[in-house]
């Protein structure tokens, strides 16, 4: 099939207007959910699913569907459906979520340029907030499409400023009817950058995921006493950020003691730190921050966040300090599909395409996919591992391999 | 002399409604220079200081001082000059600032209601400034006063939005003509809350300041690589924050080796710290934070600032960090005037006020006035050394003894 690496790129460029800051080095974007940025993404998205064909529609969640049915399909036939989605971190790349969604679109154009004649309609789909930057949590549109989280739950989630995602999404016409259903399609594929090195040193341009990590966040919140920086004696002070450090350290170790005796997929991150009050001359008084625990082995993240809480038991002993973890959230595993990842590895050998079988340590929607019809993940290399940033990079051939990996593999399970 | 506690309390709790924050324990308030806070507690001073017959003037960077000049006293002597300020920190105490601007104005009257005839002037000073949360560096009007800033540099210093000094000034009407020079008075006194323990483990209600610390600020900046939490692996990541977290705790070491070894007065404090982009998900690309460095005995400073500079050296060879480390200031110790510590000891033993001998942690006015003119330092007990805080808190009676002996020491300077 004739995936055009220009027709690609071409979409995903303008993309990267839509939200760009201006950095000095590499490309940056940052499309938080209900921008105008966002609002901009998504006009963009429509007109070019509509330039292909595609009929569009928009859930009550914002997420948005073009579907392909030609001549060849059984219009009542379940979808072979692919995407991903539209919004980044702030300051992110240009590739994460937006190559997924435009390289489903190219597959469909390349299927039809190539004649293909799929038994069944095929979709293409972004997702609404999967980076959970703006609304907590992340992977919203896909937890409604597959289920577990109902449209007045997700509508519901508010941001820092109490905005909800509702009222975001009607600021910017962003919200449809109705529930897209995840578990109406035959099979779902997401392309997305690797955001680690894996392929890049194996010389590969495809991986095919094994197993989408499971992970927990935790906000920890440590509580010592503000005081006055110059007149309060070293031996007199309680510093919730003394305290926080020897907590982000603990955690980092921990994470390193499972990598090297049990799972060397296993990571843990303090990313995020909020200092109170945050003044130069005053003792901090309390420290907000988020643990993010991630692997493919469940028992190693319960591992790391019970050597977290032991960390904070230690400090209330040594520092008199007051904590608190809660664990909001907390994910297994998910195992792909064996199905469609065979029809990737078919594809990708049918095109001459090396394809590497790999883990994911990102989370990603298609773990929510997962839970209700045959998923895949497949990914493209990400130079340098790098990935939410502006250096984020995977060459345009790269893109363009991946997508045609994709398209086989779409066109396959079509065509059944 | 007649020192009146409710006199006093009234003006401190008047003033403490400006800018009053709603707490769970204590008293807060934030009044940050140029704020609808502050036009209020100049406002209510202002009152307060014409209701007890002193003429008022308000110099150009905001200074405002009230003199008292009765019929015995020579209207061209150099007048013996009291006060303090009236800003504080972000949700700070009530006392931190205006005990020692309304114990001014209260020992005037006690003089006045004593029948006390003073040979000069007395004047009761309110400085700009002191706490430098919005205008960097502090002690702002007694620099200006004192000739170690001219007052163009101050009003052109900046706020985090770009807003100067002068423009803040200007939008509450608060800028006046004219320098307020600290070089033209006779002897100066501060009365300030402790913020230490010292005092109240003591039993005494007053304390005279020997020497005030001197002070270096650093500015330091850990830049690593912002990559995505969960795809990047533990031993793949040039994570700043855990680089961050272990210069917290190399500052808190180096300063507890000082104390252990040379100097039981030095301290060192990150109160503030930033995380950039800050997101649970993101590997910390960027941290920025201060460092405070404190002590009575200056080389005990720069071997903290020297092993911060190590700390930095070892991280950026061990973790692969960039670093800078900036000192935008650095104050010296200021030992106070014999003559004007002589005269509060000596009103203390005539009040029968034990008064003790300490050095003072924390910066003040004072440090600057003592170097053009006679100047001393006096402290009220904080209970349990809080301050910085709304639990920051002195008992009534103590402020009333402490500003007795304040009151004491004016008196005896005014009428030599």
């Amino acid at each position: 099939m004739d995936v055009r690496t220009t027709r690609l790129r071409d979409d995903i460029e303008a993309n990267a207007e839509f939200g760009a800051v201006p950095v000095e080095e590499g490309r940056g974007r940052t499309v938080l959910t209900g921008t105008e940025a966002d609002r901009r993404a998504r006009e963009y998205l429509t007109e070019r699913l509509r330039d292909a064909g595609l009929d569009v529609r928009v859930d009550a969640v914002g997420n948005v569907v073009g579907r392909w049915t030609p001549a060849s399909a059984d219009p009542d036939a379940a979808p072979v459906a692919a995407g991903s989605h539209l919004d980044s971190v702030p300051e992110g790349g240009i590739f994460d979520g937006p190559l997924g969604v435009y390289a489903a679109l190219e597959a469909v154009r390349a299927m039809r340029d190539a004649g293909v004649e799929p038994a069944r309609p095929v979709e293409v789909v972004s997702f609404t907030e999967e980076e959970g930057q703006r609304f907590d949590g992340g992977l919203v549109g896909s937890s409604v499409a597959a289920g577990d989280l109902a449209v007045e739950e997700a509508l519901a989630i508010e941001d820092d400023d109490g905005v909800t995602l509702e009222t975001a999404l009607d600021g910017i016409d962003a919200r449809g009817e109705g529930r897209v259903d995840a578990g109406d399609w035959r099979a779902w594929f997401e392309l997305h950058v690797e955001q680690a090195e894996r392929l890049e040193r194996a010389g590969a341009p495809a991986g095919v995921v094994t197993t989408i990590t499971g992970l927990s966040r935790c906000d920890v919140e440590i509580r010592g006493e503000a005081n006055h920086a110059g007149s309060t004696a070293m031996d007199e002070r309680c510093d919730s950020l003394a305290a926080a450090s020897e907590f982000v350290l603990d955690v980092e170790s921990a994470a390193n003691d499972v990598v090297a005796e049990e799972s060397d997929t296993a990571v843990a991150t303090v990313g995020k730190l909020d200092v109170r009050p945050n003044a130069p001359n005053v003792i901090a008084d309390a420290v907000e921050l988020t643990v993010d625990v991630r692997d493919v082995r469940h028992a190693s993240v319960d591992r790391i966040v019970d050597e977290a809480r032991d960390s904070l038991a230690r400090l209330e002993a040594e520092r008199g300090v007051e904590t608190s973890l809660d664990r909001p959230w907390d994910r297994e595993p998910a195992p792909m599909s064996e199905r469609c990842r065979d029809a990737l590895h078919e594809a990708g050998a049918a095109a001459g395409i090396e394809t590497l079988d790999l883990h994911s340590g990102a989370a990603h929607d298609t773990m929510h996919v997962a839970n209700v019809t045959d998923a895949a993940l497949l990914f493209a290399p990400s130079e340098d591992g790098i990935s939410h940033n502006p250096r984020e990079w995977t060459d345009w051939e790269d893109c363009a391999a991946a997508t045609r990996v994709l398209a086989g593999a779409m066109a396959r399970l079509a065509t059944e």
